[in-house]
């Protein structure tokens, strides 16, 4: 770890936005040399993979502005100030596909882009799920769509499903169901 | 996708940087409302899943600064101006590991975090692996890890590898191997 370090000598802020802050820090680097290091902090994130007793997911489509697209993404989002992640995963699976699970369990995390942010993606495992009602932000716009689990994977073999955590879900509900996780 | 579309109306631009720019959007939301979009704009980049002829990846070890670890990645990086993707993803290999890949073969693209970043991750599976020599950018410190696939699922089922896209190019390497992708 040392010998790869950097260490901060000085930091800029750019901008403090509604989801994420923006700054240009000035490090040293382990040959002693100085670089800059543009970085983005975020909250950090829950997402949910959302299992039927039937081997579907519950999946979420939205427009993601910054892509230009409608992506087919596991639902997620952000804690509130001071909730425990499990609470969040729970509250945002209800709110953008109305579906409350009985049994929630984190089985991993992982950073979604180290280069250049500090978001990390907390996973959520959701089962004995029942229907109530979606109950979105005012903001937020979500199409709900339940699909069996080996479609999804082969839709991700071949390419087809474009979010990285979302390829991370259905991979991990994969070996979830088979005892691996 | 049209009903759920959001509409840019303006933009203003906050900050370009050497990675990154970031621009804050006022967007038109489907009810007809008006909101803004934080918006990273990033160039892609490309991730390398590199299998030696024993199912063996290379990996690589290196401190990221927006989350103060070290991590075991893919190796990866940002295409040149101009550069084809293919190309840049055996540059990037050769670069951060010493080794020249004859086979390099596209197989699936993910947005990284679509919420704020278009950045979108092109995968590689690289193989017929010589090894010449690492020459990585002045300001990178990577350390190379050839670790065993096996040993590396078990390690992203455990939770033990926390970088999103790495552990998407230990399942995909797998199901590659499986004859699945």
């Amino acid at each position: 770890m040392e010998k790869l370090k950097e260490i901060k000598k000085s930091s800029k802020k750019l901008f403090d936005g509604r989801l994420i802050k923006v700054k240009i820090d000035t490090v040293k680097l382990p040959n002693g040399k100085e670089s800059t290091r543009e970085v983005i902090e975020h909250p950090g994130a829950v997402a949910v993979i959302a299992l039927t007793d039937e081997n579907e997911m519950i999946l979420v489509r939205q427009f993601r502005y910054p892509t230009g697209e409608v992506l087919l993404e596991l639902p997620a989002g952000v804690p509130n100030k001071g909730e425990a992640l499990e609470k969040a995963a729970r509250r945002e699976l209800e709110e953008e596909t109305g579906y409350y699970a009985k049994k929630v369990k984190k089985i991993l995390s992982g950073y979604s882009t180290p280069g250049y942010s500090n978001e990390i993606i907390n996973y959520f495992i959701a089962e004995e799920l029942t229907l109530h009602k979606q109950n979105m932000d005012e903001d937020e716009f979500v199409e709900v769509d339940i699909i069996d689990l080996e479609a999804l994977l082969d839709l991700a073999y071949a390419g087809k499903i474009t979010d990285n955590k979302t390829i991370i879900g259905i991979m991990m509900a994969d070996a979830y169901l088979k005892g691996k996780v």
